[in-house]
């Protein structure tokens, strides 16, 4: 497939559909946006438009039955996911879809198994291995740098909480925010969980506890492997973005330090 | 007490015992060291001759007799604290012990009752609260910098381990390495510990875990006033002594970084 | 002009005229490329090409005489800048010309007259005025952040030195490379320099020494605001592009660091 | 002299005088401080008490003509020190003394050839060569990590000046500070300077420049191994001593950073 175009459709052009639609249409060589489309026709419409994409529905059909799309972008709601992924892939189509699959087990293991069946290729969203932080990090782990892994850690802070509507649709803090830490400590580590004991509290928002969910976690996580690990979530960091992790092994230690707007120092007479 | 000397008496000459007479003796000032002790009289000569001290015994009594004594500097085995803090609890003097009281929680209760009852000082040897990086985070939590707190975080991590023999009488990577830890996030906090999950594994040496301990721990806390937070441990850290402390609340978050043998960085051309 | 599209004509599509085309039509909002030109008209019809721009030409009256067009950017070779400013400006379009003007300080003086006398806009391609670190240096000193002004230092290295037949027409170091640097104290200090020493040497390749040039500079700067400066220049830096800048003042100081390629910290038991 | 104490006379017991008395009597084993003496007796008298020394006079000569005296610390007044070294050269006595020997070239070279002749050692107080960044950097260009030497950087700025008094009788801010900085360089680049441009201003206090010196410099150099070099001085850093050295060549670079007090960082949400 590295000598001709990948052929990609959009279903969903909200937000994050948009997004993916610009960064392949614009960025990413060797793709072509072939169609969108959205449940709101107007909300595809528009997204076309600016990306001078000339095909675009509201029917995902129009999508899946297009012989010249190879693979589906499904950035649709959380509840579409499952069906989507399992429609997309009887239809023969590569699949990148955002997480979560689904908020229920029994619904995702299905989901993976019509994947299996159907031996196309399925991506979930989780951005974060991409980082180049994190796979310098990965990359000692992987490389025995550190030696045999004895510990891992992710702090994982937001700037600031999500509303509280979003919350409530959201599948709560582990569902919603740790899933990408979760994802992570697998990918750095290369194991499973084998025991994890999680304390949450509601720290930042009342309202966040009113809505029947916490806003801070403190997870501690034991692997097959026999490293010990922990997660630390807040939903809100004033600082801003904070997101940190830390491997530790018989060999040494690999720490990614969060990124700064600027590199700058100020010293001055200010007593600190 | 400020306008004449501290005479203070040393009982147990080992060696933390010799580094509290020769700190007192040329280091501090305000302070004068009038005699010392262990049960090894030979040690307490040869400390003594060192320091240029007149006084030595083998005999505790003589310390805790001598009248012009104020404080003690108790540095014997672990299994005498507990007696010694109440017989120079009883003989009316100042007592700094090093830690820990004893391993019986009760014992522990019952000496502080008796050194409450004589009305002296007491203070055991939590070394790091004096640590100027750990003051300076403790200083950002009480002055309101970080705000409210929400979690805190102990790394704790020893360049290598004791001998096995130490490890067998040393109550316990809880009891023996922990044990400061524990006293850091009090003194970070300044709240109690309510609840604790802890996990423990023997990953830096199998003759640790022979011994009947663990020589990796992740511990998982929740205070009373609200906050959650980490403690980790590790017997051996190869790259050095690693000890780090991040305070992270609703105003912010401050983190005390390792202090480097020296500050310097070296760029070349390796690929790193 | 707000309100509307800022339409440009491009002159020159040699690597840096096709990167502004692109970065102008792809990135930029509020401006449309109307149309490119190069000497070589094949240049010009596959930057449209990719680009998506209609008109080309091997002719920049086409740009020039373009009534639509406000603006142009000038990317062509050096010794065409001066002439090209001279006619954009007679044309009535605003200008952003890559450095330098001309390497004829009279040429120069004249150049800037011809800019004025017409009215329109000049800006010259000093890209590193709109790097977040340094604009943060200025801040400081521009918000008194470091009191008056002491001392002012640039260090700026580049990972390796172009080919020589480039630095045989490059104007020699002073000119190609540190015209930046010059640039950057008059933007960090907001003075002009007045009093000038240079040191130079071959440190990197004789080469460069046989082409009449040297590698290696150490400048020594007076500034009429009474501050001092530094300027220290290489054409190798076998670690990468090395560009520093601190602003030392009656207050304090500010420094800049490299921008790493990750933040990522690696601690093992080599000696260091 | 590995097997048995070196023996040593302390000549002149002002500040510095008494810092090395306390120094060599309490911390450094090897050493015995024999004797002290101060042109005003009750200086040496004081001293000797404070640290239990037996002998002291307000005369050199006792010093040097003490046969048990293998080596005397010259800390008498600078205009003192040329005759001081000679003297005691020729009483056969190893010699630490103070810098500056004296602001005279022709007596420095007159004394260093009686030191020659005598056949004693001698050094001069230039402690910054045993700080241990210093010496990582100096590591860095012996070793050869950072290649052939291209270019070395000092910055030296003191936290505030001494008083205009002081300053009068310093011999000059290059006399004074600076000749910390050019030894510096020596040390870090194991070669001489064989040209040299300084620029001075009076930035900190119009009094230092009323009393005839200046209190920042800006120093360009080139040395015989064909590397370039820079120091810059100010008498008054308001965020504290403020003491760096870079060093840069064919291979890479090595800096030596600022030693802070503590190793927090606090992140708010103030702007930044």
């Amino acid at each position: 497939m590295s000598d001709r175009e990948i052929v990609v459709g959009i279903i969903g052009t909200g937000r994050i559909g948009q997004l993916h639609t610009k960064l392949l249409n614009r960025f990413v060589s060797g793709v072509r946006v072939e169609a969108v489309c959205d449940v709101v026709l107007e909300s595809a419409k528009k997204c076309a438009g600016i990306e001078g994409i000339k095909k675009y529905s509201d029917d995902y059909n129009d999508i899946l039955g297009n012989k010249d799309i190879d693979a589906v972008i499904i950035c649709s709601s959380t509840d579409t996911h499952a069906e989507m992924i399992s429609l997309a892939a009887s239809a023969g189509k590569d699949i990148f879809c955002e997480k979560p699959i689904s908020f229920d087990v029994d619904k995702i293991k299905e989901t993976l198994k019509n994947v299996e069946n159907a031996g196309v290729k399925l991506q979930i969203g989780f951005n974060r291995r991409f980082d180049p932080n994190f796979v310098r990090v990965r990359k000692s782990v992987v490389n025995g740098e550190v030696g045999k892994l004895h510990m891992v850690r992710v702090t994982s802070r937001d700037p600031s909480p999500p509303p509280v509507e979003y919350i409530k649709r959201s599948g709560g803090l582990f569902f919603d925010m740790t899933i990408h830490d979760f994802d992570m400590v697998r990918f750095i580590t290369g194991s499973e969980v084998e025991e994890v004991y999680a304390s949450g509290a509601v720290l930042v928002d009342k309202k966040i506890g009113e809505a029947g969910d916490i806003d801070t976690a403190a997870i501690n996580l034991k692997f097959k492997n026999g490293a010990l690990g922990f997660i630390e979530n807040s939903r809100q960091a004033v600082y801003g973005y904070d997101q940190r992790v830390e491997a530790f092994g018989s060999g040494g230690m690999v720490e990614a330090d969060n990124v700064q707007s600027n590199t700058v120092t100020v010293s001055t007479a200010k007593e600190l």
